[in-house]
Protein backbone atom coordinates (compact mmCIF):
# COMPACT_ATOMS: atom_id res chain seq x y z
CA UNK A 1 0.00 0.00 0.00
CA UNK A 2 1.37 3.26 -1.30
CA UNK A 3 1.15 6.57 1.14
CA UNK A 4 -1.38 7.83 -0.98
CA UNK A 5 -3.11 4.85 -0.16
CA UNK A 6 -2.34 4.96 3.54
CA UNK A 7 -3.41 8.48 3.96
CA UNK A 8 -6.85 8.14 2.21
CA UNK A 9 -7.46 5.32 4.76
CA UNK A 10 -6.57 7.82 8.02
CA UNK A 11 -7.67 10.62 6.67
CA UNK A 12 -10.01 10.79 3.68
CA UNK A 13 -13.54 10.87 4.40
CA UNK A 14 -16.07 8.56 2.38
CA UNK A 15 -19.37 10.29 2.69
CA UNK A 16 -22.81 9.14 1.11
CA UNK A 17 -23.01 9.19 -2.70
CA UNK A 18 -19.90 8.00 -3.01
CA UNK A 19 -18.13 10.74 -2.54
CA UNK A 20 -14.36 10.81 -1.14
CA UNK A 21 -13.03 13.91 0.49
CA UNK A 22 -9.45 14.34 1.58
CA UNK A 23 -9.34 17.85 2.16
CA UNK A 24 -7.15 16.90 4.74
CA UNK A 25 -4.10 16.54 3.41
CA UNK A 26 -4.33 17.55 -0.38
CA UNK A 27 -7.25 19.64 -1.81
CA UNK A 28 -7.42 22.22 1.12
CA UNK A 29 -5.21 21.81 3.66
CA UNK A 30 -1.78 20.12 1.85
CA UNK A 31 0.30 17.69 3.81
CA UNK A 32 3.29 18.75 2.12
CA UNK A 33 5.54 15.67 3.85
CA UNK A 34 3.10 13.36 1.81
CA UNK A 35 2.67 15.13 -0.89
CA UNK A 36 6.98 14.80 -1.97
CA UNK A 37 5.97 10.97 -1.34
CA UNK A 38 3.05 11.16 -3.65
CA UNK A 39 5.27 12.93 -6.48
CA UNK A 40 7.62 10.16 -5.75
CA UNK A 41 5.39 7.74 -6.15
CA UNK A 42 4.46 9.12 -9.60
CA UNK A 43 7.69 9.00 -11.02
CA UNK A 44 7.68 5.57 -10.14
CA UNK A 45 4.37 5.25 -12.00
CA UNK A 46 5.57 6.84 -15.14
CA UNK A 47 9.47 5.68 -14.36
CA UNK A 48 9.74 3.12 -17.59
CA UNK A 49 8.66 6.70 -19.91
CA UNK A 50 10.09 9.01 -17.69
CA UNK A 51 12.84 9.70 -20.81
CA UNK A 52 9.50 10.76 -23.08
CA UNK A 53 8.33 13.35 -20.72
CA UNK A 54 9.32 16.83 -21.12
CA UNK A 55 6.50 18.78 -19.39
CA UNK A 56 3.74 18.01 -17.08
CA UNK A 57 0.32 19.32 -17.37
CA UNK A 58 -2.37 19.92 -14.82
CA UNK A 59 -5.29 22.26 -14.15
CA UNK A 60 -5.72 24.70 -11.37
CA UNK A 61 -5.86 24.44 -8.40
CA UNK A 62 -5.57 21.12 -6.53
CA UNK A 63 -3.80 20.00 -9.15
CA UNK A 64 -1.14 22.20 -8.98
CA UNK A 65 0.74 21.03 -6.07
CA UNK A 66 1.02 17.41 -6.85
CA UNK A 67 2.38 18.21 -10.66
CA UNK A 68 5.20 20.38 -8.96
CA UNK A 69 6.42 17.53 -6.66
CA UNK A 70 6.08 15.44 -9.77
CA UNK A 71 7.92 17.23 -11.98
CA UNK A 72 10.71 17.29 -9.30
CA UNK A 73 11.54 13.90 -9.75
CA UNK A 74 10.77 14.28 -13.49
CA UNK A 75 12.87 17.44 -13.93
CA UNK A 76 10.49 19.09 -16.01
CA UNK A 77 8.23 22.21 -15.74
CA UNK A 78 4.64 22.46 -15.05
CA UNK A 79 2.29 24.16 -16.79
CA UNK A 80 -1.14 24.59 -15.68
CA UNK A 81 -4.46 25.06 -17.21
CA UNK A 82 -6.50 28.07 -16.57
CA UNK A 83 -10.12 27.62 -15.43
CA UNK A 84 -13.03 29.89 -16.43
CA UNK A 85 -11.57 33.62 -16.77
CA UNK A 86 -7.96 33.69 -18.05
CA UNK A 87 -8.04 37.19 -19.47
CA UNK A 88 -4.41 37.91 -17.78
CA UNK A 89 -2.61 35.04 -20.28
CA UNK A 90 -3.73 36.38 -22.95
CA UNK A 91 -6.19 35.92 -26.21
CA UNK A 92 -3.44 33.59 -28.38
CA UNK A 93 -4.47 30.40 -26.21
CA UNK A 94 -5.36 26.97 -26.32
CA UNK A 95 -9.25 25.88 -25.14
CA UNK A 96 -11.78 23.35 -24.09
CA UNK A 97 -14.87 22.51 -22.57
CA UNK A 98 -14.89 20.65 -19.45
CA UNK A 99 -18.71 19.51 -18.28
CA UNK A 100 -18.59 19.14 -14.26
CA UNK A 101 -20.80 16.39 -13.73
CA UNK A 102 -20.40 17.48 -9.71
CA UNK A 103 -21.51 20.99 -10.57
CA UNK A 104 -24.16 20.23 -13.05
CA UNK A 105 -21.96 23.24 -15.49
CA UNK A 106 -19.52 23.10 -18.24
CA UNK A 107 -16.47 25.85 -17.90
CA UNK A 108 -13.41 26.43 -20.25
CA UNK A 109 -9.76 25.56 -19.52
CA UNK A 110 -7.10 27.39 -21.45
CA UNK A 111 -3.50 27.16 -21.79
CA UNK A 112 -1.11 29.90 -23.62
CA UNK A 113 0.35 28.82 -26.97
CA UNK A 114 3.44 29.97 -25.14
CA UNK A 115 3.89 26.75 -23.32
CA UNK A 116 2.86 24.14 -25.48
CA UNK A 117 4.26 23.40 -28.68
CA UNK A 118 4.46 20.60 -30.68
CA UNK A 119 8.02 18.73 -29.70
CA UNK A 120 6.39 18.78 -25.94
CA UNK A 121 5.92 15.48 -24.75
CA UNK A 122 3.31 15.40 -22.36
CA UNK A 123 2.47 13.72 -18.92
CA UNK A 124 -0.72 14.74 -16.99
CA UNK A 125 -1.13 15.05 -13.37
CA UNK A 126 -4.29 15.35 -11.86
CA UNK A 127 -5.77 14.76 -8.70
CA UNK A 128 -9.17 12.95 -8.96
CA UNK A 129 -10.64 10.76 -11.86
CA UNK A 130 -14.22 10.19 -12.00
CA UNK A 131 -16.26 10.90 -15.06
CA UNK A 132 -13.16 11.67 -16.92
CA UNK A 133 -13.94 15.04 -18.47
CA UNK A 134 -10.64 17.32 -17.47
CA UNK A 135 -8.22 14.98 -19.08
CA UNK A 136 -10.13 14.54 -22.09
CA UNK A 137 -10.09 18.53 -22.02
CA UNK A 138 -6.39 18.54 -21.19
CA UNK A 139 -5.89 15.60 -24.03
CA UNK A 140 -7.71 18.18 -26.78
CA UNK A 141 -5.56 20.94 -25.58
CA UNK A 142 -2.11 18.81 -25.96
CA UNK A 143 -3.64 17.50 -29.84
CA UNK A 144 -4.43 20.69 -30.54
CA UNK A 145 -0.77 22.27 -29.63
CA UNK A 146 0.36 19.09 -32.14
CA UNK A 147 2.41 17.51 -28.97
CA UNK A 148 2.45 14.31 -27.85
CA UNK A 149 0.31 12.84 -24.81
CA UNK A 150 2.61 10.03 -22.88
CA UNK A 151 0.00 9.36 -20.69
CA UNK A 152 -2.08 10.57 -17.74
CA UNK A 153 -1.25 10.36 -13.91
CA UNK A 154 -4.41 10.30 -11.53
CA UNK A 155 -3.90 10.33 -7.76
CA UNK A 156 -7.46 9.09 -6.88
CA UNK A 157 -9.18 7.01 -9.38
CA UNK A 158 -13.14 6.07 -9.09
CA UNK A 159 -12.43 2.98 -10.93
CA UNK A 160 -16.30 2.40 -10.73
CA UNK A 161 -17.54 5.82 -12.30
CA UNK A 162 -16.84 5.39 -15.97
CA UNK A 163 -13.55 7.97 -16.74
CA UNK A 164 -11.12 5.58 -16.43
CA UNK A 165 -12.42 3.49 -19.23
CA UNK A 166 -13.20 6.89 -21.42
CA UNK A 167 -9.93 7.58 -21.21
CA UNK A 168 -8.40 4.22 -21.95
CA UNK A 169 -10.85 3.85 -25.22
CA UNK A 170 -9.31 7.73 -26.04
CA UNK A 171 -5.73 5.72 -26.50
CA UNK A 172 -4.47 6.79 -23.04
CA UNK A 173 -2.26 5.65 -21.04
CA UNK A 174 -4.08 6.46 -17.40
CA UNK A 175 -2.24 5.13 -14.42
CA UNK A 176 -3.01 5.73 -10.82
CA UNK A 177 -1.87 6.07 -7.52
CA UNK A 178 -5.25 4.87 -5.25
CA UNK A 179 -7.79 3.27 -7.80
CA UNK A 180 -10.88 2.80 -5.77
CA UNK A 181 -12.77 -0.09 -6.55
CA UNK A 182 -15.76 0.40 -4.76
CA UNK A 183 -16.46 2.18 -1.40
CA UNK A 184 -19.28 0.47 0.73
CA UNK A 185 -21.06 2.44 3.24
CA UNK A 186 -17.63 3.93 4.31
CA UNK A 187 -15.46 1.42 3.74
CA UNK A 188 -12.95 2.11 0.57
CA UNK A 189 -11.47 -0.73 -1.39
CA UNK A 190 -8.40 -0.50 -3.40
CA UNK A 191 -8.18 -2.28 -6.84
CA UNK A 192 -5.71 -4.81 -6.52
CA UNK B 1 20.08 39.33 -6.06
CA UNK B 2 18.10 36.59 -5.19
CA UNK B 3 16.90 33.68 -7.69
CA UNK B 4 13.35 35.03 -8.16
CA UNK B 5 14.74 38.81 -8.93
CA UNK B 6 17.25 36.98 -11.26
CA UNK B 7 14.22 35.30 -12.94
CA UNK B 8 12.27 38.23 -12.86
CA UNK B 9 14.74 40.10 -15.15
CA UNK B 10 15.36 37.44 -17.61
CA UNK B 11 12.24 36.11 -17.83
CA UNK B 12 9.94 38.85 -16.69
CA UNK B 13 7.64 40.79 -18.56
CA UNK B 14 7.52 44.61 -18.38
CA UNK B 15 4.25 45.22 -20.00
CA UNK B 16 2.03 48.81 -20.20
CA UNK B 17 0.52 49.88 -16.90
CA UNK B 18 2.65 48.42 -14.77
CA UNK B 19 1.77 45.56 -15.69
CA UNK B 20 4.34 42.18 -14.78
CA UNK B 21 3.99 39.05 -16.33
CA UNK B 22 5.49 36.14 -14.37
CA UNK B 23 3.85 33.50 -16.34
CA UNK B 24 7.01 31.88 -17.69
CA UNK B 25 8.01 30.44 -14.61
CA UNK B 26 5.77 31.01 -11.43
CA UNK B 27 2.15 32.09 -12.75
CA UNK B 28 1.00 29.79 -15.52
CA UNK B 29 4.33 27.72 -16.84
CA UNK B 30 5.80 26.76 -13.10
CA UNK B 31 9.69 25.94 -13.18
CA UNK B 32 10.08 24.00 -10.12
CA UNK B 33 13.65 24.40 -9.91
CA UNK B 34 13.26 27.87 -9.14
CA UNK B 35 10.36 27.76 -7.15
CA UNK B 36 12.49 25.02 -4.30
CA UNK B 37 15.17 27.73 -4.14
CA UNK B 38 12.30 30.61 -3.53
CA UNK B 39 10.60 28.27 -1.56
CA UNK B 40 13.88 28.36 0.78
CA UNK B 41 14.59 31.60 0.24
CA UNK B 42 10.77 32.15 2.19
CA UNK B 43 12.40 30.28 4.71
CA UNK B 44 15.25 32.49 5.39
CA UNK B 45 13.24 35.78 5.03
CA UNK B 46 11.34 34.89 8.18
CA UNK B 47 14.08 32.34 9.79
CA UNK B 48 14.05 34.61 12.78
CA UNK B 49 10.39 33.68 13.25
CA UNK B 50 10.59 30.13 12.03
CA UNK B 51 9.37 28.26 15.52
CA UNK B 52 6.26 30.93 16.03
CA UNK B 53 5.16 29.70 12.61
CA UNK B 54 3.19 26.26 12.52
CA UNK B 55 1.15 26.69 9.48
CA UNK B 56 1.28 28.44 5.96
CA UNK B 57 -1.75 30.13 4.58
CA UNK B 58 -2.25 31.04 0.73
CA UNK B 59 -5.09 31.62 -1.85
CA UNK B 60 -5.71 29.20 -4.76
CA UNK B 61 -4.39 29.36 -7.30
CA UNK B 62 -0.95 30.64 -7.96
CA UNK B 63 0.25 30.57 -4.41
CA UNK B 64 -0.26 27.06 -4.18
CA UNK B 65 3.27 25.92 -4.85
CA UNK B 66 4.70 28.61 -3.67
CA UNK B 67 3.54 28.01 -0.20
CA UNK B 68 3.97 24.08 -0.50
CA UNK B 69 7.66 24.85 -1.63
CA UNK B 70 8.27 27.39 1.45
CA UNK B 71 6.26 25.19 3.69
CA UNK B 72 8.77 21.98 3.26
CA UNK B 73 11.13 24.57 4.85
CA UNK B 74 9.64 25.47 7.76
CA UNK B 75 8.06 21.58 8.14
CA UNK B 76 4.48 23.00 8.38
CA UNK B 77 1.05 22.22 6.56
CA UNK B 78 -0.35 24.50 3.68
CA UNK B 79 -4.17 25.46 4.04
CA UNK B 80 -5.28 27.80 0.75
CA UNK B 81 -8.45 29.69 0.88
CA UNK B 82 -10.91 28.56 -2.13
CA UNK B 83 -12.01 31.21 -3.80
CA UNK B 84 -15.47 32.49 -5.66
CA UNK B 85 -17.83 28.93 -5.21
CA UNK B 86 -16.75 26.75 -2.08
CA UNK B 87 -19.71 24.45 -1.75
CA UNK B 88 -17.54 21.52 -1.90
CA UNK B 89 -15.48 22.25 1.72
CA UNK B 90 -18.87 22.71 3.34
CA UNK B 91 -20.52 25.64 5.06
CA UNK B 92 -19.04 25.83 8.20
CA UNK B 93 -16.32 28.05 6.84
CA UNK B 94 -14.32 31.77 7.57
CA UNK B 95 -14.62 33.83 4.52
CA UNK B 96 -13.78 37.16 3.90
CA UNK B 97 -14.51 39.59 0.63
CA UNK B 98 -11.68 40.38 -1.67
CA UNK B 99 -12.15 43.32 -4.02
CA UNK B 100 -9.98 43.06 -7.42
CA UNK B 101 -9.13 45.93 -9.01
CA UNK B 102 -7.42 44.02 -11.61
CA UNK B 103 -10.78 42.46 -12.92
CA UNK B 104 -13.34 45.62 -11.26
CA UNK B 105 -14.66 42.73 -9.18
CA UNK B 106 -15.19 41.20 -5.84
CA UNK B 107 -14.98 37.66 -5.07
CA UNK B 108 -15.16 35.86 -1.63
CA UNK B 109 -12.50 33.46 -0.43
CA UNK B 110 -12.98 30.42 2.30
CA UNK B 111 -11.44 28.43 4.46
CA UNK B 112 -13.04 25.49 6.14
CA UNK B 113 -13.04 25.76 9.93
CA UNK B 114 -11.76 22.57 10.15
CA UNK B 115 -8.03 23.81 9.29
CA UNK B 116 -7.90 26.80 11.38
CA UNK B 117 -7.90 27.34 15.03
CA UNK B 118 -7.07 30.01 17.93
CA UNK B 119 -3.37 27.98 18.24
CA UNK B 120 -2.45 28.40 14.78
CA UNK B 121 -0.02 30.50 14.20
CA UNK B 122 0.45 31.70 10.32
CA UNK B 123 2.71 32.65 7.69
CA UNK B 124 0.42 33.99 5.18
CA UNK B 125 2.66 33.58 1.17
CA UNK B 126 1.29 35.29 -2.00
CA UNK B 127 2.91 35.62 -5.12
CA UNK B 128 2.09 39.24 -5.59
CA UNK B 129 1.49 42.09 -3.78
CA UNK B 130 -0.26 45.50 -5.20
CA UNK B 131 -3.16 46.55 -3.40
CA UNK B 132 -2.74 44.47 -0.66
CA UNK B 133 -6.67 42.87 -0.90
CA UNK B 134 -5.92 39.43 -0.93
CA UNK B 135 -3.83 39.69 2.67
CA UNK B 136 -6.25 41.65 4.42
CA UNK B 137 -9.01 38.89 3.52
CA UNK B 138 -6.58 36.44 4.97
CA UNK B 139 -5.57 38.92 7.96
CA UNK B 140 -9.72 38.83 8.58
CA UNK B 141 -10.45 35.09 7.87
CA UNK B 142 -6.95 34.44 10.49
CA UNK B 143 -8.59 36.72 13.07
CA UNK B 144 -12.44 35.54 12.76
CA UNK B 145 -10.41 31.65 13.36
CA UNK B 146 -8.87 33.23 16.98
CA UNK B 147 -5.24 32.61 15.10
CA UNK B 148 -2.19 34.23 15.22
CA UNK B 149 -0.71 36.43 12.49
CA UNK B 150 3.03 35.83 12.17
CA UNK B 151 3.67 37.44 8.93
CA UNK B 152 3.13 37.59 5.19
CA UNK B 153 5.43 36.59 3.12
CA UNK B 154 5.65 37.83 -0.69
CA UNK B 155 6.74 36.88 -3.82
CA UNK B 156 6.84 40.22 -5.61
CA UNK B 157 5.81 43.26 -3.95
CA UNK B 158 4.53 46.29 -6.65
CA UNK B 159 5.57 49.02 -3.67
CA UNK B 160 5.08 52.08 -5.41
CA UNK B 161 1.30 50.74 -4.99
CA UNK B 162 -0.57 51.14 -1.83
CA UNK B 163 -0.77 47.70 -0.66
CA UNK B 164 2.59 46.93 1.01
CA UNK B 165 1.60 50.20 3.55
CA UNK B 166 -1.68 49.14 4.07
CA UNK B 167 -0.36 46.15 5.69
CA UNK B 168 2.33 47.60 7.74
CA UNK B 169 -0.30 49.72 8.70
CA UNK B 170 -2.65 46.91 9.39
CA UNK B 171 0.45 46.13 12.12
CA UNK B 172 1.15 42.85 9.85
CA UNK B 173 4.93 41.96 9.63
CA UNK B 174 4.90 42.00 5.41
CA UNK B 175 8.41 40.60 3.94
CA UNK B 176 9.47 40.60 -0.09
CA UNK B 177 11.51 38.68 -1.77
CA UNK B 178 11.50 41.09 -4.51
CA UNK B 179 10.03 44.59 -3.98
CA UNK B 180 9.75 46.77 -7.08
CA UNK B 181 10.23 50.01 -6.55
CA UNK B 182 9.25 51.28 -10.48
CA UNK B 183 8.86 49.90 -13.36
CA UNK B 184 10.57 52.43 -16.05
CA UNK B 185 9.77 51.95 -19.71
CA UNK B 186 10.41 47.93 -19.32
CA UNK B 187 12.83 48.31 -16.59
CA UNK B 188 12.47 47.01 -13.53
CA UNK B 189 14.27 48.34 -10.49
CA UNK B 190 14.42 46.89 -7.48
CA UNK B 191 14.19 48.01 -4.12
CA UNK B 192 17.32 48.14 -2.19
Amino acid sequence: MNILQKKILTDGEALPGNILKVDSFLNHRIDVRALREIGKDFYELFKDKANDINKILTVEASGIALACYAAEYFDVPVVFAKKGQHKNIGSDVFTAEVFSFTKGTTYEIAVSRLYLHPEDKILIIDDFLANGQAVLGLQKIVKDAGATLVGAGIAITKAFQPGEKMLLDAGIDVRSLAAIERMDGGNIIFRE
